[in-house]
């Protein structure tokens, strides 16, 4: 018998805020990724397309942490229409010593949120300028929303802008955000004008061509694309990634192949085989980050095991010193 | 929110015996495999060399059915100098509709001991002489005595042999099965005494070389062997695979590359593409099973994730109709 935490979304709402901490968990964790002998195994994908469904199963190993997490997110696209979120899922924490189950994260993808949106402020903190005070974000969604929240929490944002295909969805997250953040947000029904002065770009949106183009972009601007987790998904223009001064992956294996850098691959403006600095190797200072204030630079984010594995041990060690959670033997 | 069950094993053991529809439903699944728009990604393995440990993790999607699983098995191989199992682990299904969590089964690797069992009998029951009455068993382990039990089930089975490398651990599990099952299971010192005059010979160990060769066998017998679910296990003599009058895989993708038939492509005795049966095609009579009572059949069985869909399946079922389980709200 195992002895083991079993969470609600409710209780890991309540114990795992959006907040620096996650922020510095996600970081550690790129850190980790270059500098540690992570085992980071690509990602299983069950396809079921009579369902329009996919299955992602994501798991990092790191040496010197108590667990390891395996997260599996269903991506269910027609459940909108029957009022229910299109991704759910949940994490499992084990042991490295003993590979024995030690919590049971029920996030319905809530940790996912999180990660992703705290990877979204480490990527800011390492290649947008300091003083950064105007955002611009693609998609209305809730990473739309979770990101201008990471990216106030690394930099002084006091004004953003929401840009997205369907403009009543951008003008509600716009009011949600200006009420929930305390500076302006505005809905903008034009890609061009929402960057036009921003200083950090995010896209967030599913997005299978782009809509970000080159010729938007001004110098110093930093753009984070977190959209795109498939080959198939594709949210700025590939000449974007050429023409930036600095191109970063979270993980460049995972890039090359589900990234925006698999389209510029694709397009034929970067051979397979060119090397682009991840974000780990930024962090441990064993590569540059930005260099000058009118760099353009742009980080390619497709989400990554170790992100999962880093958030699930913050919600567990969480859970233990606030006694949160069931109790459940088996 | 959503409504899910949580089973222990404890009640896992109580609801999903080793028993008849427990075999037929891993036949159903297996029939699936080859009649039905299956979705079986490869296997996803986790490596943590430093802990002598690895994760796998596999699954399948089977049109028709409710749900999927995905199955998450650690193997810890220093776990028993500590007192406990080298394999764990749990199941999740998902609904097929929408992908939320129906059911986390904290089974702790024992769904995947009957599924693997349950297999063991199908090949038997397709391949094994009906008048099968004397079975040999390599290994001395949970799955050695869950095979000869599952044997039982569906062969006059009336006398066993038990053989493993530490002969203490024969005895004691010679001792106990014959106490369970109701006839005689002797303990043999000798692999090869172990094998004559048996009627189906199953291995179930995790040896790294062979410890059944071709010259033992002789005309009549099934052997199955269902301990190799790696590249680096190998239980038969290539030897064995050629020499059979029929080898079949659980699914050749797999046997290719971590069956015993991936030991006998790389010793050269089979080209990468030859074609085999596959167990459900022969249950779905689209390829002859035995053909003759003196012919040598072969099952290779590596573990495929169809198999831990319908288990978990029924799983769900029958904690649905016995109201087993915890029910959880996230």
């Amino acid at each position: 018998m195992t002895k083991m935490k079993i969470l609600t979304e409710a209780e890991l709402r309540r114990i795992v805020p959006l907040d620096l901490e996650a922020i510095s968990c996600v970081e550690d964790a790129f850190h980790a990724l270059v500098t540690k002998a992570v085992v980071m195994p690509p990602i299983l994908r069950l396809d079921m397309p009579e369902q329009r469904a996919e299955v992602d199963v994501k798991t990092a190993y790191v040496p010197g942490l108590d667990g390891f997490a395996i997260k599996i997110s269903p991506g269910f696209f027609d459940n909108p229409k029957i009022g229910l979120p299109s991704t759910n899922g949940l994490m499992v924490l084990f042991s490295t010593r003993t590979g024995l189950v030690q919590a049971v994260l029920l996030d319905n993808g809530y940790l996912t949120d999180v990660r992703t949106a705290a990877a979204g402020a480490v990527a800011a903190r390492y290649l947008s300028r300091p003083d950064a005070a105007v955002a611009a974000i693609f998609g209305a969604g809730m990473q739309a929303k979770m990101q201008l929240e990471a990216l106030s929490l690394v930099r002084p944002i006091r004004e953003a802008r929401i840009w997205a295909r369907d403009a009543a969805k951008a003008e509600a997250a716009a009011a949600d955000l200006t009420l929930k953040l305390g500076f302006p947000v505005w809905a903008q029904t034009d890609g061009r004008s929402a960057v036009d002065g921003a200083d950090i770009v995010v896209t967030t949106t599913p997005s299978e061509t782009p809509i970000l183009q080159a010729e938007w972009l001004q110098p110093g601007q930093h753009v984070t694309a977190m959209g795109s987790d498939a080959e198939h998904k594709n949210e700025i223009a590939p000449a974007i990634i050429t023409g930036a001064g600095l191109y970063v992956a979270d993980s460049l294996k995972q890039t090359r192949r589900l990234g925006e850098l698999h389209h510029a691959i694709e397009a034929g403006l970067v051979t397979e085989g060119t090397l682009f600095p991840e974000l780990g190797e930024i962090i441990a200072e064993r590569k540059p980050g930005r260099t000058a204030p009118e760099q353009i630079t742009l980080a390619d984010l497709t989400g990554t095991g170790i992100q999962d594995t880093a958030i699930a041990t913050l919600a567990a060690a969480r859970a233990a010193a606030t006694d949160a959670g069931t109790t459940f033997e088996s």
